[in-house]
């Protein structure tokens, strides 16, 4: 990754970021109240808010992207940038069993930044994921950066699949291998230093263009999943935020790692953005995704009733990702 | 205004920003597509859509502020930077009628930065405008920037006002004297840098903790107003960009300075966040918010026919307030 790691944050979440989340969360809270019966407020991938106490359910999301902390210029372009920065917000959306309805962004830009070129990554990715860009602003900003809420909506009558849902016993599933974003970039970075390296299309385009998976989290939620997230910051950080959530432990029986990937790069590389989901009945999850033509679902492993538990095969897996230093 | 000036841009709009916004608003429309029939994409304070093409509308949009940029740290501290981060947001949505209902916070900091007050400004901010923090996003970055998105609602059945609606014949209104949040600055400036001034205390609050008129947009929209946007870059640009939309002149009698103010403040200072109200009727705009119990709209002057007319009194103002360089 393109953003200065971070040394493992070992088994007790949350820190770093986690933590600076949830003591501004109590501030908030203390100042604006807690959420109305119904609504969720923080904590997951997004919200889920009535807007004027109407019937009608939004999922509401937002995602910022920083030059030279999200990613470096000098290896995606603008219009790449500005397609991540969308497909980011959308996967949260997609994390929720969601659909994504309208996009509004805000950017800070230096003095002659290549703003027709990010705005055309903005548009495709719109495009890509049926998300209009439906208002905007622009600021100047020492630091190039793209700041995108998105709203959704929910399909039918049940709830949004929260972190929160899942239980002991569950399977595991991600919706494809993991790793081939870090590897991307690891391809992209020897690129630039002059080092000649063969075959890796698929690996950098994961990393420049990354997909939201909004058909496997539909479907993960019309076959009863229990609890989902999107693989944002590294399966092995990921993790231990659902299961921290959900209250439960873990056991993996594999890291499913991308092709031209590392194992490392599958569990700690981050911004794969494939769905990460608990789901009581296995057989109906992949029957699910076989009815939708979608990639199966690969299982990794079982949730259990140890919440201290947290195995891959034999050995402990520690809380391993990306966490900013905020 | 702790922001770098721009010398004044002249009739011609747009120039800077606007034409930069303008330009990519037909990039993105190349690749999503135009508005479907009954939503407003772009253009406005905010946005108007039907989320997953329900009857429901929504109001839409985001405002980023930076600090260095729209304030300077020194001068107003992290609680207060929440609370107009929030607030001018929340203002977009008073200036096309509706009703704030959630908010989303992206936030890029530097390490050690001041959050937790941030985040009380934006709970204070939230419980005064009725528009709780639902979301949120934390990054690195060099510059502190928070950039706010909010949902709002349009009570009953009539449309948003929009910029767009005026003409010929109007009457031009303000919902309070302007310039206050400038003079608030310079005060501030002058106390930071040893000089002693006196009694503005208003000023400064002005400055440090504007508000969003929002009994003020929804009691003008149901009063019949045909064109509305709250004045946060300055009355000299922003009225000239109402003219513009709506393709109407105008001839101001008056501008109305707020009391330790100038003139030049009141027209190019900007940040003071009072709608500028286009109506047809004037005696039925003040009659509605002497019913709210609101301070009485000031009427400052007539839309015209010639489009190329912008008077102040007989002499010509030009656009004339704050622009970014982007």
């Amino acid at each position: 990754m393109a953003r200065p790691k971070r040394p493992p944050g070992g088994d007790r979440l949350p820190t770093g970021e986690d933590a600076t989340l949830e003591r501004i969360g109590r501030r908030l809270e203390a100042r604006q109240g807690p959420p109305p019966t119904g609504e969720l407020w923080g904590g997951d991938d997004a919200a889920v808010v009535h807007p004027g106490r109407s019937d009608q359910r939004l999922v509401l999301t937002t995602d910022a992207m920083v030059a030279g902390v999200h990613a470096d210029l000098s290896l995606v372009g603008p219009a790449d940038f500005g397609w991540k920065a969308l497909t980011t917000a959308v996967s949260d959306i997609a994390a929720m069993g969601g659909t994504p309805a309208q996009a509004l962004v805000a950017v800070g830009a230096p003095p002659a930044s290549a703003l027709e070129e990010l705005a055309d990554g903005l548009g495709e990715a719109a495009n890509a994921w049926a998300c209009p860009v439906v208002g905007g602003d622009l600021s100047e900003a020492d630091q190039l950066f793209v700041a995108v809420a998105v709203t959704g909506t929910l399909e039918g009558e049940g709830p949004a699949v929260l972190r929160s849902g899942a239980r002991p016993g569950d399977a595991l599933f991600v919706t494809g291998p993991l790793g081939a974003s870090a590897a991307g970039l690891r391809v992209l970075t020897a690129r630039r230093d002059g080092q000649r390296v063969a075959g890796s299309e698929d690996l950098e385009r994961a990393h420049r263009r990354p997909e939201a998976r909004l058909a496997e989290g539909r479907t993960a939620r019309a076959a009863g999943a229990r609890a989902m997230m999107d693989i944002s910051d590294g399966l092995g950080l990921d993790l231990h935020r659902l299961a921290r959530a959900s209250a439960v432990g873990f056991v993996l029986d594999e890291v499913p790692v991308a092709e031209g990937a590392t194992e490392a790069e599958a569990l700690g590389g981050g911004e794969d953005y494939e769905l990460l989901i608990a789901a009581p009945d296995d057989g109906r999850l992949e029957e699910a995704f076989a009815s939708a033509r979608l990639r199966p679902p690969l299982r990794i492993g079982t949730l259990t009733k140890d919440r201290r538990e947290h195995r891959l095969g034999s050995v402990t897996l520690s809380a391993t990702g990306y966490q900013h230093r905020v």
